[in-house]
């Protein structure tokens, strides 16, 4: 059976909300960031890098949000959660993942996570107060550019939905005016209204 | 055709590589930087995010170095660039250039272009400071637990070669000691010899 392993309020949640679009048998494990569990070495033995999500496998471990997405759109390709036989199509979704986790994520990640990228307090402060700018820069791309609606790629749901979703849970937190994004705020209301959001959220906070 | 719009220095190396390692047949488009010419509004047309690479299809713009490399295995499958009909072997090679570019080109990008992240003049010195340290951080985890030997998944090249190897060439740049890193200078090397790559350097650097 497989595995996931997460953590409360991080982008975990995406390929939670997607195991539970695909109708998977998983098991959560969760890694306790209060007490640090991540930096142990047991979990250093399933995830090297240190921080979650993971997927253990009957093949082995994955880790990455975006590789861990398209393993499970291919792994159920019933559940149809993404153009997998249409190599335009899944490298255009693909596009759109890989934008999230290395510009949107990064750059939210300034905000708590600034000693990734410099060991100088002053430093990591400019960053936190640069935070909004930067983030609101990448929402404008995903508003103008990338989110088609209803959803992320348009009529159909698809795996960029949960990612993007679990981001702008922190727009506010991030500093951004949700009032610029009304595409970002009314995708994430929809998504809201899911029932395997509401079920991976509820499991998440321990309801 | 497809048109691969490029820049010399850049991540865009990767995609060229694949598409030559495919036997694409593809036009090369030259983004000029020190003309500023991402960001004018005719590459803005192509790619809104006004960086390099894009590659332009009869179906539309790809974007993002990841999303491209895998249009590339699954458009050209004879070329078997990625076991594409295997969900769990295909994830884990997404996992590897997913953490190439949010990671490993993120910690690079700290060193010149810091300015994504701050205004302050003060934390863009910081960060590019510590630049060795946090892009070393990240080839310690891909000399240790990534890099498989001969090329990044084991025996088999794949689209995570040329993209591991386009980063890679930045490392003493970056001010890593290359000898803490055999296999990824190892790797290195064994890329150097394809002329698949010698023939996308070449073409990269006017000759």
């Amino acid at each position: 059976m497989l595995q996931l392993y997460y953590a409360p309020g991080t982008c975990s949640l995406a390929s939670h909300i997607a195991l539970e679009d695909a109708g998977a048998v998983y098991e959560l494990k969760l890694v306790d960031f209060a007490k640090n569990e991540q930096q142990q070495p047991d979990y250093r033995a399933i995830n090297p890098k240190a921080r979650v999500p993971a997927l253990a496998t009957s093949q082995g471990i994955l880790t990455e949000t975006p590789a861990m997405l398209v393993y499970v759109a291919q792994r159920y390709p019933n559940a149809n959660l993404a153009p997998i036989d249409d190599p335009f199509a899944f490298a255009d979704l693909q596009a759109v993942n890989s934008y999230l986790c290395s510009s949107l994520h990064v750059a939210h990640a300034h905000r708590m996570r600034g000693y990734r990228w410099t060991d100088d307090s002053a430093a990591i402060a400019a960053m936190r107060r640069f935070v909004p700018e930067s983030v609101s820069a990448c929402y404008d791309i995903i508003e103008q550019h990338v989110l088609k609606g209803p959803w992320v790629m348009g009529p159909d749901y698809t795996i960029a939905d949960p990612y993007l979703f679990t981001i702008a849970q922190w727009l506010e937190d991030d500093g951004v005016d949700p009032t610029r994004f009304p595409n970002v705020v009314g995708h994430r209301q929809r998504m809201l209204e899911r029932s395997t959001v509401k079920k991976a959220i509820r499991e998440e906070s321990g309801g």
